[in-house]
């Protein structure tokens, strides 16, 4: 007999009804009396459960019943109909055989565990309802963005991980040698020599793949990059990881007002596209970790996105005359209380934020015509703040390289990208969206350690 | 007028035909007489141009005529059909604007360049027709192993980059560090003080995220990864990539026959969508790269792949008396000569190659009854030898512990992995597909260089 999965019982149990049917999984909890039992049965295809309901017509009845936790059985039997219970259907089991012995110490009994201890059991905690929950969805909000990205005929471009420079100076960043870290080998300046070095450079993990897009926009027309990114911080916070995923976007022959509607139409796409294929993990997210989510998210779904100059929210702050523990002037970098004000309590809604104070951002972004701002725009949602970030780019030479000049970069560091703009480089614009932010904002989690498996943050790469 | 994208004038022309419409993009060439001029022009939305013919009935006809290659332009005009003509249809351009010039420097002149000069302008060689082929395909060959393996309800983990050990010994890796490198803090034992490293302790970048993964299936039975790896090995050959790209399912309540079934089924129909999807690069690198690409490929689509021990393989090989460079005998690791003769001139088709000795394989690999061989699987394919490697994994805890200590690997740095065994370890297996090397099957590009964007290699991280 063939096995069945749950998910295919729970989405089509008509068709399984009164039938004998062999499903396998690991046992979450069981009940046993001295005749009868019952087994939630979790089989790794599905959310949910399937109850197994076995008896002592079971040749094996009592070693069924003594199973610690997390065993895992394989069980044939007749898939029934429950119409007065909380579960639609259960499986009356003909034979229950035993694929794996679970210990008795498994550490992931029935019991509530906090999100603490749960870290400490990486390897294991996917098999939580909580986990099993996050990482599902984290499954479909990547395979969403994929699908959204290609359906509109965007090239997928992997853009490297180790780079040669730090071209975007985004932030701090890893090393990456394989130096002979005991017996460094110095040049006649007394400098390290890294033309010894594995690259014969020095390198680094990337920050951003930005730039990279940006030149394969200026030949796919529009890309987009989906891989790790990389900050050595030491910033021990819920919405700080050392090792993240980024989604970044790139289009050609658009401009900032094109770049927004995209952002908006992708974060709907995928939204809608979570609700639609996970309907029990959102419902178990509403109930149990953030009981706003889904009225935030049908918000989301069903507002058409403010925009708002940056001029006008810093006045629209100043007016508001509450109290920040930041106060608020022109020019000064939005805090995420000022982003969460704007966004929860003037436009109750998403936001985007544009034409922020040049001094703030980039060097690539572009300079506006009134020579003080850039055409950047940030995203802000509800409970979260700044979601996306992005700007059309600089596309003239000339201008890009004053404020490369401005800004002490090196150009020589970046001629390559200096030549897009020499070379039919038309305007175009693009924006970042952190993975983990995006599941957080989703799920209702609050720390960015539980919506990534194994978490890379300061002091801890365990597993 | 909107903006049409040349893609759809070629999916639908039909709709278009002898109707104003808005094209831009970039010129790939032009031939330009006293009174009339065609442009070949790329919008970056499809691997082919659409051809604009404009006249002196332009304003600016004298300076459309002179723009360099590359120049990217507006045009406004109408779609007409072209019966007897290499090109279904021609825009005859009623205005054309400047939307960005482009230099006379531009390297990518319509002459043919070798594929190690276009190396060097890795920034500008997506706009050629080899690359904008190749780049192309491989975004869609990305999409087609996603959507394969959500539609079959497999869970997409992001397993991590950074690593805290020399977990499988796969390969030499790269450290990642923060530490001042001209200024490493020892410990008493005149060692490296890696406890004030960033992340407390030794790390190195990922070579498989296998091992994680296994932990993954084990909570949601199928499973798969899709992220970038790293070797840190002198290897300047034409295969090998200091940084590449990896997918490897992991199945559960699975063995290695399932695990052959699911990599032939995942092959047969990430060909069978790009041959769907993007026929003309197809086409192309069938005329211009490999002409025995297609057979190749539908050659695959059409066979039930074989399978073949290894013990029977080996025997095979030494009685075909063939004279191979490396001598065969029972024990020895199969080259790619041995490889290539059993799938392109013994089966004549795709084999998979199972139960290796197995002490030429890894400590993960299930040990079989015969106690000398593991449940391994290499599939070998016509054209490139080994593809795909996998192979059930080890689930009983004490042989799994034998194996380790026979290779005098550290119990306590696997302790997480050792704990899967005893919390329901049911059977379970996995394979590693490296992206780059099925790009070029695919594509029938022989340089690994030419599929990555930016490559990594010994002494070479540009851009």
């Amino acid at each position: 007999m063939k096995t069945v999965l749950v998910k295919e019982l729970f989405r089509n149990s008509d068709s399984h009804t009164n039938k004998s049917i062999k499903v396998s999984g690991w046992i979450r909890t069981s009940r046993v009396s001295k005749t009868f039992g019952f087994i939630e049965l979790n089989d790794g295809s599905f959310f949910k459960n399937v109850q197994i309901v076995f008896d002592e017509s079971l040749d094996n009845f009592k070693e069924i019943s003594k199973l610690p936790i997390s065993s895992a059985i394989v069980v044939e039997g007749k898939l029934e109909e429950t119409p007065n219970s909380k579960q639609p259907f259960e499986i009356k089991a003909e034979n229950i055989s035993i694929e794996a012995l679970s210990s008795s110490e498994y550490p992931l009994q029935k019991k509530r565990h906090s999100l603490e201890f749960l870290r400490s059991i990486a390897h294991l905690r996917p098999r939580s309802n909580t986990f099993s929950a996050v990482f599902r969805v984290r499954s479909l909000v990547a395979y969403a963005i994929h699908k959204f990205f290609q359906e509109r005929g965007f090239v997928y471009t992997h853009t490297p991980i180790i780079t040669g420079s730090d071209c975007e100076g985004a932030g701090q960043m890893f090393r990456v040698t394989t130096l002979d870290m005991k017996n460094i080998p110095l040049n006649n300046d007394k400098d390290i020599d890294f033309s010894r070095d594995f690259f014969g450079k020095e390198t680094n993990l990337t920050v951003s793949g930005q730039l990279e897009a940006e030149a394969y926009a200026l030949a796919f027309r529009n890309v987009y990059t989906f891989g790790p990114t990389f900050r050595a911080e030491n910033s021990n916070t819920a919405r700080h990881a050392s090792e993240f995923w980024m989604i970044e976007p790139e289009i050609a022959f658009a401009d900032l007002s094109d770049n927004m509607e995209l952002a908006e139409d992708m974060l709907k796409y995928i939204i809608q596209y979570v609700l639609d294929n996970a309907p029990e993990e959102m419902e178990f997210f509403n109930n149990f970790i953030d009981n706003t989510l889904l009225d935030r998210l049908h918000n989301i779904l069903n507002s058409e996105f403010a925009k708002v100059s940056y001029t006008e929210a810093v006045q629209m702050l100043i007016d508001s005359n509450e109290n920040f523990e930041y106060p608020v002037e022109w020019g000064c970098d939005l805090q995420t209380e000022h982003e969460r004000y704007l966004t929860e309590k003037i436009f109750k809604k998403p936001v985007f934020v544009t034409n922020y104070p040049k001094d703030i951002k980039a060097f690539y972004m572009r300079l506006n015509d009134d020579n003080k701002t850039v055409a950047a725009m940030d995203l802000l949602v509800p409970g979260v703040g700044e979601i996306i970030g992005g700007s059309q780019r600089e596309e003239r030479l000339d201008i890009l390289e004053k404020r490369m000049e401005e800004m002490n970069l090196n150009k020589d560091d970046y001629w390559w990208y200096l030549e897009l703009r020499k070379y039919g480089g038309v305007k175009h614009a693009g924006y970042g969206l952190g993975f983990e932010r995006a599941i957080m904002y989703i799920t209702g989690i609050s720390n960015i350690r539980d919506v990534i498996p194994f978490p890379r943050t300061p002091k801890s790469a365990e597993f």
